[in-house]
C-alpha cells in the first residue's frame, strides 16, 4: 500500500510520511474489534460514558499547543481559528456529556399494560439503544470539529457506539496525532479496547462502508464522494443509514429596506462571511440576492471594494485549489455572468486562491451560479421586484441555511422570502451570516437532500439521535429490562402511559 | 392501460374492475396538488389537524359494514378481524390526534442568545416541521391498518404531509372505498384539495417513488419491491428517505424450564400465533428453538397436534398463495429438515394452503430456515445446551421482534437470550406471542435491515417523527417564527436553555 503523506499546503510540499494506508484486513480487525467494544461501551452506561468523553476532551486541552501546532501546518487555517477549533471540539464533547446526565435523549415511554378501545394491551416499555459501530469520515475543513473527535465523533461515543473514523487524506498527522490522545484517554477511562478506530487511504474507506460491523456512517464531503459511500451501501446485503452533508449553496437575501439602511455594512460583512476559512465552509453565503437600484448598489460596491481588499487564501489541499481554479472559472464564463472584483492573486507558493466577486441578473440566473463554489468566491443576483425574487428563490437547491437580512421591524417581505426558502433549508437566518455554527441545543445543521442528514443534525445535541434506534420490551421483567425503563426510575424524563414526566 | 380488477381469494376469480391503472400525468396531477396542499395543510395547525384525523375517524366508522364487507370479499380475512382492525384504524387517526394534542413531537427548543465556552451564541430555536408530500403504499395484509387509512397515512397526516396512497392490488376495491370516504370527510373537514391521493398499478408506484413532489416514502412489502423501490430513489435527483418493513423472521426461544413448566400450552399458542390471519403477519413466529429431551417434545407434540387441527387457510392472493408453496418445498427439502405436521389440505376452490410445521436441528440450522416463509408455516429448531442455542441465534437475521418463553422468575438464561436477540430486533417479548402489535406511545415496529424503519416505527405514535424534519430559526423576530417557538408560549413541552419544561 501506499504511503500516507501530510503536505503543507503553504508550500505544496511533502513534509513527513504519516503512515500507510490501511489495508483491508486491517480495516477489518478494527472493526470487528468496535463490533467487540459495543457491548462494553454501552455497558459503561449513561455515567460512564459521560465520564469519557469528559477525559477526552481534558486529553485534547492538554495537548492543546500540540494539535494546533501540527494542524496549522497541515491546513494553514492558522493559530486563531485553530485553538478556536479546539475549543468547540472539547466544549462538544462536555456538551454531550450534560445531554447523557439529562438523558431525555433515550426517548423513555413506559405504556403499563391495561384496556384500550383496540382490547387489553400488555405492559410496552420504549427506549432508544446504540445503534452499534460507526464510521465517521473527517471532514477536509475541520480538521478537528468534524474530523477525529469531531461532532460526529462526540455523539456517536455518547449514544454508546465504538468509531472507527476515515482520516481525511488532507490532514492525516493533525489526525493521527488527535486519535493517539483520545485513544491514550479513552483506554485511561476505561472504555473497552476498540472504543475508536482510525483508518488511513480511499480504500480503506471503501472498505469500512462496506464492512459488516458497521451500522451508521457520518460524512462530510463532497456530492461525488457521498454518492459514492451511498453506492457501496446499498450493495451491502443490509443497507445501513448514512448522515451525510454533501454540499450547500446558502442563499442571502438582502431586502431593499435593509440596502437602504445599512448597505454599506451589510457588504462588508457578507465578504467577510464568504472569505472567512479561505470561503471553505459548509454555511459559507454563496449567492446573495441584492435589489437592483442605489441601494443595492451601495451593497455591491462595499462588496467589491473588500473583495479588492482581501488577501490570497492558502487552501486545504491541492484537489480543493484546482477544484476551485475551474469552478470559478466555469461560473465567471457562464452567459450572463460578469466579473465585479477580485482580491489577491496567487504569489504562486502553495494552495493559494484569489476571492472573486460575480454578478447575474436575478431575472434570468445561469444553472452554474446554484453550485457550490468550495472558496472564496459569492455570486451576487440583482432582482428587480419581488417577481423577480421569487422565481429565481424558486429554483434554488436546498440548503444548510437560508439567510434574510431585512430592514429594521420589516415582516412582511421576510415572511414571504421564508416561506420559500424555508422548505429548502435546515436553518433560516435572520440579520447574521450563515457561517458560525453555534453547538447548542436548538442548533440544526442539516436539511434536504443534497443533505442526507434531512432528518437530522449534524451539529447540536440532538446529533446523537443519528446514531439510536429504538427497542421496546413486552412484558419484560424489572431484571431484563435497561435501569431507565424500570418502574421506580426517575432519574430522567420519561413518557408514563403517554404523559410526560419530569426527574424528580 | 389496464383495467384494475378485484379478485375473490376465495374463489378466484374476477368480480370487478375496479379502476383503470393511473397513468404517469395523472400521478404527476396527483402529485403536484399534494404538493400545492402542503402548505395548507401545514398551516391547519396541530388544533386543525387534529380535528381533521378524528373526522376521518368518525367517517370510516360511520361506514364500517360497508368498508368491512368489501375488504372480506376482497381478502377472505373475516369480518371478526376486519372490524377490529376498522377499529385499531380509527384509533390509530384518534391517537394522533392526541399526539398533536400534546405537541412534544415537534421537539421545540428555545436556546437564548448569551455566552457559552465559545463565545456568543444567537438566538436560535428549533423544532420538526412536515417533510412535504408522502408516498405510502398499502400493504397486502392489513387492507385497512397499513393502507389508505393506516399508520403511515395517519402520522403522514398529523404531521402536516399530504398524502398519495398506492392502492395493493390485492384490494383495490377496499382501497377506492377507503379513499372516497377519507376524501369526502376530508374536504368537509376544511383540509386543502390534493391532502389525500390514491393510485393504482406497479407502474403509478414507481412513477410515485420518482416525482419530485415526493419527499418521503412509506412501504411495507416484500425485499424485492423495497429494493426495487429504493433503486428508483437512488436515481433520484435529491434522493429522499424510505421507511420500510420489508420481511422478517421473529425468532422465538422456549427455555428449557419454560418448556418444562408449560410445554403444551405453549405448543399450542405458537401455532395459533403462526397460523392467525393465514400466517399472513409480519410478525409471526417463523422459528421456534425448542429444548431436545422431554420437556420440548412436549412442547413440538402440542404444535405438531395443533397444526394437524388446522384448517386451510384462504391467502390474501394467488402471488403469495404460489410463494407459500414454492418457498414451503424449498424449506421442506432443506437438508435436515424434516416435515412435522401438515394441518388441511386446500380443496381446490381459491387460494387456499395448508398449515405446515418443520424441523431440524439448531447446531446445523439450515440457511433456508432463517428467510421469512410468508404463511402457515413455521419451523421448530432443537437446540441441546446454550452452545447450540447462542451458535444459532448468531446466524439469525434482524427482526421487528424477538420472543423469549421463560419459566416462573428465570432470569440467566433470558438475559443471555436476550443479549443476542436484542442487536436483532426491534421488540423483545417475553412470555407472550409477537403477533399482536398495540398502537401505544412505547410501541416499536421496525428495527434492523430488513427493515429500513432501523431508526423509527411504522406502528404508534412515535411513526409521526419519520415525517418531520428539523429547522432552526436564528435571530428571527417573533412575528416570523412559528407559534409554538415564541417566548411566551406555554402550550407544549420545550426546551428551554437545555432544560425541559412542561406546558402550564
Amino acid at each position: 500500500m501506499s504511503d500516507v503523506v501530510s503536505i503543507d499546503p503553504r508550500t505544496g510540499q511533502a513534509v513527513e510520511v504519516v503512515a500507510r494506508e490501511t489495508t483491508t484486513e486491517e480495516v477489518d480487525r478494527l472493526c470487528s474489534a468496535a463490533q467487540a467494544a459495543a457491548g462494553g461501551l454501552e455497558a459503561l452506561g449513561r455515567d460512564g460514558r459521560a465520564a469519557l468523553l469528559r477525559a477526552l476532551a481534558d486529553a485534547l486541552e492538554d495537548r492543546r499547543e500540540d494539535v494546533v501546532a501540527v494542524a496549522d501546518r497541515e491546513t494553514a487555517l492558522g493559530p486563531v481559528r485553530l485553538n478556536g477549533e479546539l475549543t468547540r471540539t472539547s466544549y462538544q464533547l462536555r456538551l454531550f456529556a450534560e445531554v447523557l446526565d439529562e438523558g431525555s435523549y433515550v426517548e423513555a415511554a413506559v405504556d403499563h399494560a391495561g384496556d384500550t378501545p383496540m382490547g387489553p394491551r400488555p405492559d410496552l416499555r420504549r427506549m432508544l439503544v446504540p445503534i452499534g459501530p460507526v464510521a465517521v469520515f473527517g471532514a477536509s475543513n475541520f480538521p478537528l470539529a468534524f474530523s477525529v473527535p469531531g461532532g460526529d465523533t462526540a455523539s456517536a461515543l455518547a449514544a454508546g457506539c465504538p468509531v472507527v473514523v476515515k482520516a481525511h487524506g488532507s490532514h492525516p498527522a493533525t489526525s493521527q496525532v488527535v486519535f493517539d490522545i483520545l485513544a491514550a484517554a479513552a483506554e485511561k477511562a476505561g472504555a473497552p479496547a476498540g472504543t475508536l478506530g482510525v483508518v488511513h487511504g480511499v480504500q480503506a474507506g471503501a472498505d469500512l462502508v462496506a464492512h459488516p460491523a458497521i451500522r451508521a456512517v457520518g460524512f462530510t464531503g463532497s456530492v461525488t464522494g457521498g454518492r459514492a459511500l451511498l453506492q457501496i451501501i446499498e450493495q451491502r446485503p443490509d443497507p445501513v443509514p448514512f448522515f451525510g452533508e454533501l454540499s450547500s449553496l446558502n442563499p442571502v437575501v438582502v431586502t431593499p429596506q435593509a440596502a437602504a439602511e445599512r448597505g454599506a455594512t451589510i457588504g462588508t460583512e457578507l465578504v467577510g462571511s464568504f472569505t472567512l476559512g479561505g470561503g471553505q465552509f459548509c454555511t459559507k453565503p454563496g449567492l446573495v440576492f441584492v435589489p437592483t437600484g442605489a441601494d443595492g448598489d451601495g451593497v455591491v460596491e462595499a462588496m467589491a471594494a473588500a473583495v479588492r481588499e482581501a488577501g490570497a487564501p492558502v487552501l486545504l489541499n491541492e484537489g480543493i485549489a484546482t477544484a476551485y481554479g475551474r469552478t470559478a472559472g466555469r461560473l465567471a464564463d457562464a452567459d450572463g455572468v460578469e466579473v465585479l472584483a477580485s482580491g489577491a492573486q496567487p504569489t504562486g507558493a502553495g494552495f493559494q486562491a484569489a476571492p472573486l466577486l460575480l454578478t447575474t441578473a436575478a431575472a434570468d440566473l445561469p444553472h452554474e451560479v446554484t453550485e457550490e463554489c468550495f472558496g472564496p468566491l459569492a455570486v451576487v443576483a440583482r432582482y428587480d421586484g419581488t417577481a423577480d425574487l421569487f422565481g429565481a428563490l424558486a429554483e434554488m437547491p436546498s440548503s444548510l441555511t437560508a439567510t434574510v437580512l431585512r430592514g429594521q421591524g420589516e415582516t412582511e417581505l421576510p415572511l414571504a422570502v421564508s416561506a420559500k426558502l424555508r422548505p429548502r433549508a435546515g436553518r433560516m437566518i435572520y440579520d447574521a451570516y450563515p457561517t458560525g455554527v453555534a453547538v447548542s441545543w436548538a442548533q440544526h445543521h442539516g436539511g434536504p437532500w443534497p443533505s442526507t442528514n434531512s432528518q437530522h443534525t449534524s451539529v447540536g445535541t440532538t446529533a446523537i439521535r443519528r446514531f439510536l434506534r429504538p427497542v421496546t420490551w413486552q412484558g419484560a421483567p424489572a431484571d431484563l429490562l435497561p435501569p431507565e425503563l424500570t418502574d421506580d426510575y426517575r432519574g430522567i424524563p420519561r413518557r408514563v402511559d403517554g404523559v410526560l414526566e419530569l426527574p424528580r
